[in-house]
């Protein structure tokens, strides 16, 4: 379903203009890159290392292949300047409302502030929701992030949860 | 992916001992019962009106036909007195981890605090969350839902994130 979405499209940030669009297996160490240019990313283990790339690479690849699931990327000319990944979650709750959920949302630090974020979120409100019939649209932000919960609310969204995470060991 | 899982279980909750199976078509008035047994949902349109009765079967419909999302339900007897949704969600951050969300975790008003979602919150960490091979399990809890986060922390669950939500108007 996520295929569906009209992309890639030209998003006009305030500073700048950049493209929105799937990523591809090429993307991959911008991506990392990406996550390991965030601190809190880093100090979960996103350090950008070469032994995780074989990692990167298969999740890249499993979400590409789940029609519920995508990975998008933001590029200025050549570079990939941010991310987010879409997740479209069918559910009963709220009448049986589907949600749109989004993750690592990223953008360069060298570019924050520059309008990037706001134009990718305004576009997942705007375009992606509506094109997917979702009623709510939802992400979680780690508790050390005030900046950006500043910035989720200045678009609208209410922080009416809390998000609670448990790591497990992998099998 | 989820149908993979060894259901129908048996739990011992501390009270009471129930099975843990996928939910089914027949389940749905029961499961549309449980979520307007709950205030929080009941404001948010889960009223159980007959109205909404397609939309709930159409959800249910297409959560089990998606191979990463199942909702389950806890029986006691013959009677539904508690349910959950699982959500398998590939990503990148954490090193390429997947994770596994739940959604809509409740149990009956008559039957709460016997230790039926202790039973199932330990089921999805040491059976579901090692069967899939995750690295996460993550949920959100409304902010007003105080008793469910002594709960879920006394789970070994960090309440590290803010859940933001934005409704936005079906298409």
């Amino acid at each position: 379903m996520l295929a569906e979405l009209d992309l890639p499209v030209v998003l006009s940030a305030r500073d700048v203009e950049v493209t929105l669009r799937a990523a591809r297996a090429e993307d991959l160490d911008a991506l990392m890159a990406l996550l390991s240019d965030d601190p809190i990313s880093a100090a979960r283990g996103d350090t950008g290392v070469v032994e995780n790339r074989p990692a990167y690479a298969r999740a890249l690849a499993r979400i590409e292949a789940d029609p519920a699931n995508t990975q998008l990327v933001v590029t200025s000319g050549d570079s990939v300047v941010g991310t987010m990944q879409l997740t479209v979650i069918p559910g009963l709750a709220r009448a049986g409302a589907d949600r749109l959920q989004i993750e690592t949302v990223r953008v360069a630090s060298g570019l924050r502030s520059s309008g990037i974020g706001a134009a990718m979120m305004r576009w997942v409100e705007e375009a992606a929701a509506p094109a997917l019939g979702v009623a709510l649209i939802q992400l979680t932000s780690d508790a050390a992030r005030v900046d950006a919960h500043r910035f989720y609310e200045r678009l609208g969204y209410a922080p009416s949860h809390l998000g609670f995470k448990l790591r497990v060991p992998r099998a």
